[in-house]
């Protein structure tokens, strides 16, 4: 059984036809399809022929490098990530992905990125992130012996600020209008890999779904089959759209003879994706309004999640902060403290309010540690506690 | 084979010989042998002769149900804790604890600790705890539908604080000096189930090792083998005693021939098991300085650690906060963010500085999201940044 990389090449999501070699990592979109308005990604193809079925008789464990022939080539070391639990609750299924190594999702498409950086002889990984990013970049970065530079802004919570200095990496709170003018100059005059986005609309790191795929691949092995639908946090879509690729690639292999509905569950003072399939563009820009779900409350879309809404027949759902709340607290309240972003896959379920026939996954995406406020607030001591100050 | 479990009974661990039957759970210690001024803990014993070595042929993936038959009866449902990963890095093992439910160890304590309350028709859970314990404890017993008290104390870091709040329990922050009793209140008058200490030297709940044992089955099929030495962060030594009864229930079942040599990690401020070996006494209280790992720097032990250290042929290691402040931050510069508490096992093998003939298991407890400070400082912003502020 093959167990290395069987990646081919890179091919422009505008263009299904326009093809590209696996290396470099093509970080600024499809340079054939791409405008100046609207950028579109790539994504990674394989030698799907030459994939053994058995790959699929083994448990859904941590390190991604069990999925080595579906991903690109891993040359960043793991942290043990993925392989994380699914928590029924509510009819629904929960995928707790804040029991990766940084607590977040966001530790798969890294585990892939950083491995791209590496492979590139690149000498640093640069990210710009206010978040679950990255702080995630420079934990793989550390692991793989790598410098990492992060661009953070100040308005992420300061818990969330220790945590992205925590591994060492170059950290520089910088306003959020000069995070990507300064980012591309980094990887242009330092030869520093980039790890999110670069482009107009969101492209990021055309490797970075790929780490997402193996969501899918857990799922399919943790529930016996495929779920009906997918319920997401859905910020760039990167997320949902590897799920989706997951998916289609176990049908692919006649190992699913379906796939999910896959739901973009986006935060209401944004939601690009939902704007874009309103309106019929392939992705989209909106004002973003203020919202605590900082990790999913942006104005710039991608071209990814709309494709992963259409191609599966789902549809982007917008959820209010209120709604976020609500979600959030039913997961704490069934043992899950999540971020609020990460509490957006049960929101929007809740909110659709639709049957499926068959299995529902929410993915719940960080620690509820990394929310604006916490710690914050302090907490008044019973000096003298009697059985009636917990009535 | 057998799923369910095959636990019979306690037995007291101040005299082997003393048994008593499986409920209820002797919370506060055993009767028959502890004193005014030393309690000594109980265990569970199991019928060994039914246990089915196919047991250990299963992958070391998360819930301990896998693990049902070598545990008290788990009547409460799962959150998806154990399975962790393991992480090497400076030529030892690294068990990542942080990536449990709740990103602590604790959570295997808690589903067997909530597991009883459960078991035994209990209207709640109370216990006492400034961190992880408790929240742990609070989203066990979400999970299973049960009321929680948890009492905690105003020192606790404010994130931590939020993170007790945050799965519903009713959270009351009393002087330390009133914990107890008002612990033993609420056990006595609201027949609440307790899931930490009431006694003199610390005894715990009897069945809480029970789930750290599964770390040491853990540890025997992602190694292949077993252990010269583990070095696990000593609070109260229910995490120590716990590795170390699973690997001797490893060398009774035949499945291994040999145990490794158990280091209890404890911080200078207190260490009251290297205080007790060092004078020879059973358990020991001492007075504790301060120290910034709070999860393991109290000064009340137990006996179980003694046990381990003594029967394993192992040593108490004290490490300074500087020493646990370095191992903090080589485990981030590798890419694993702990608790500084939770770096006292790495702390303590590198103070250790001795060489073992097998591989070394350094256990890392919990998230760096949990430490004093964390959240407490801000960093300035960079209004106009170069490439020159990256320098």
């Amino acid at each position: 059984m093959i167990r290395t990389s069987l990646a081919t090449g890179q091919r422009s999501l505008g263009d299904r036809a326009t093809a590209y070699p696996l290396f470099p990592p093509l970080t600024r979109g499809c340079p054939a399809t791409s405008t100046g308005e609207l950028a579109y990604p790539l994504e990674v193809v394989y030698d799907y022929d030459r994939v053994d079925r058995r790959l699929f008789d083994q448990e859904p464990g941590p390190d991604l490098a069990r999925w080595a022939p579906l991903l690109p080539p891993l040359a960043a070391p793991t942290l043990g990530e993925g392989g994380t639990p699914l928590v029924e609750l509510e009819g629904v299924f929960v995928k707790d992905e804040s029991r990766n190594p940084t607590w977040s999702h966001k530790d798969r498409l890294n585990r892939v990125a950083v491995s791209a950086a590496v492979a590139a002889g690149a000498p640093g990984v640069v990210v710009a992130s206010s978040g679950n990013h990255g702080a995630s970049a420079a934990a793989y970065a550390a692991r793989a012996g790598l410098p990492a530079i992060v661009l953070t802004s100040a308005d992420s919570p300061p818990a969330v600020q220790a945590f992205a200095r925590a591994y060492g990496a170059r950290v520089l709170s910088v306003p959020a209008e000069r995070r990507w003018p300064l980012l591309r100059e980094i990887v242009d005059r330092l030869g520093y890999h980039p790890v999110s986005n670069q482009t107009v609309t969101h492209t990021g790191h055309p490797f970075g779904p790929e780490g997402y795929k193996t969501i899918a691949y857990e799922l399919f092995l943790q529930l016996g089959a495929v779920p009906a639908a997918v319920f997401a946090p859905t910020g760039y879509a990167e997320l949902l759209f590897g799920i989706w690729k997951g998916f289609t690639e176990l049908r692919l292999l006649g190992l699913t003879g379906s796939t999910p509905r896959m739901y973009a569950c986006e935060s209401a003072a944004g939601s690009p994706h939902a704007h874009a399939l309103d309106t019929g563009a392939p992705a989209a820009i909106v004002e973003a309004g203020p919202s605590a779900a900082y990790g999913i409350a942006g104005g710039v879309g991608g071209h990814r999640g709309v494709l992963a809404v259409r191609e599966s027949g789902g549809e982007a759902v917008r959820v209010s902060d209120q709604e976020l709340r609500a979600a959030q607290d039913a997961l704490a309240g069934h043992g899950l403290w999540q971020e609020l972003s990460g509490a957006a896959g049960l929101a929007a379920y809740r909110r659709l309010g639709r049957a499926f026939d068959g299995p529902v996954v929410c993915v719940a995406t960080s620690s509820g540690f990394k929310d604006v406020g916490v710690g914050t607030r302090t907490f008044p001591v019973t000096e003298n506690p009697t059985l009636e100050d917990l009535r």
